[in-house]
């Protein structure tokens, strides 16, 4: 899969899963809700920190900016199968103009957050490199 | 969600997510088929190695065996969402009785590698901590 297609298929997808780790690389991951911004990722920490979760993302982040993120569909024809994946480093985003724009993205791509209050940290993701592969190969 | 649950999560789920993460902590993630066997999960990589995807989660693991496995669904009605983790650290079997048990899971779990073949090692991942989330509590 080119870099392009996996671009796409992260713009076509509803969920995609972030992977940290913290400073010892003890690897974590959680499911996210995303926007796409050029070659920015964005995703947002919802006002009721979740146990555990959010919490630790946030603070592998802190102790290392780099980050995976996956987007992929299972289907038990595995001639189907594929993934893209989204390697890049994080910043957190915690005001200004930059997050301003990233809550404006995700609200138009999830209309959910109409009734689900994003008070928290947006976290944006600069891609170095997009990648994929589908079965079948390219 | 209670340890039961999560192991519960994964014993129907068919696909799972696998973050592993390099010397430096960089992180990387797949999606993997998978069989849980009591405190173990177990997954393949097939014959046929995907460009960097597999050597890379082999290369990571030898590094650093701390792993992190998620299952989830993504709804769009948010009240449905959930996920649950599997914590652990990785060993390769790349023989021996362990690693036959696991080819017999994960054939009995997916008929499809009845054409698919299973030449690679297994990755067996041993859980320390088996978490999980549900939307609206618990």
């Amino acid at each position: 899969m080119t870099p392009d297609e996996a671009l796409a298929r992260f713009l076509d997808a509803r969920v995609a899963h972030l992977a940290t780790a913290d400073g010892r690389a003890v690897p974590h991951i959680v499911p996210i809700t995303f926007a796409v911004d050029a070659t920015r990722i964005v995703t947002a920490v919802d006002a009721k920190p979740k146990r555990d979760g959010h919490l630790r993302r946030l603070n592998n982040i802190a102790a290392n900016p780099a980050v995976s993120l996956l987007v992929d569909e299972y289907d038990e024809a595995w001639s189907r199968l594929w993934w893209a994946r989204a390697d890049g480093v994080v910043s957190i985003l915690d005001g200004g103009p930059d997050r301003i724009r990233a809550l404006e993205l995700l609200r138009a791509r999830y209309p959910q957050y109409e009734t689900v209050a994003i008070d928290g940290p947006v976290i944006a993701v600069d891609v170095t490199r997009w990648s994929g592969w589908i079965a079948g190969g390219r």
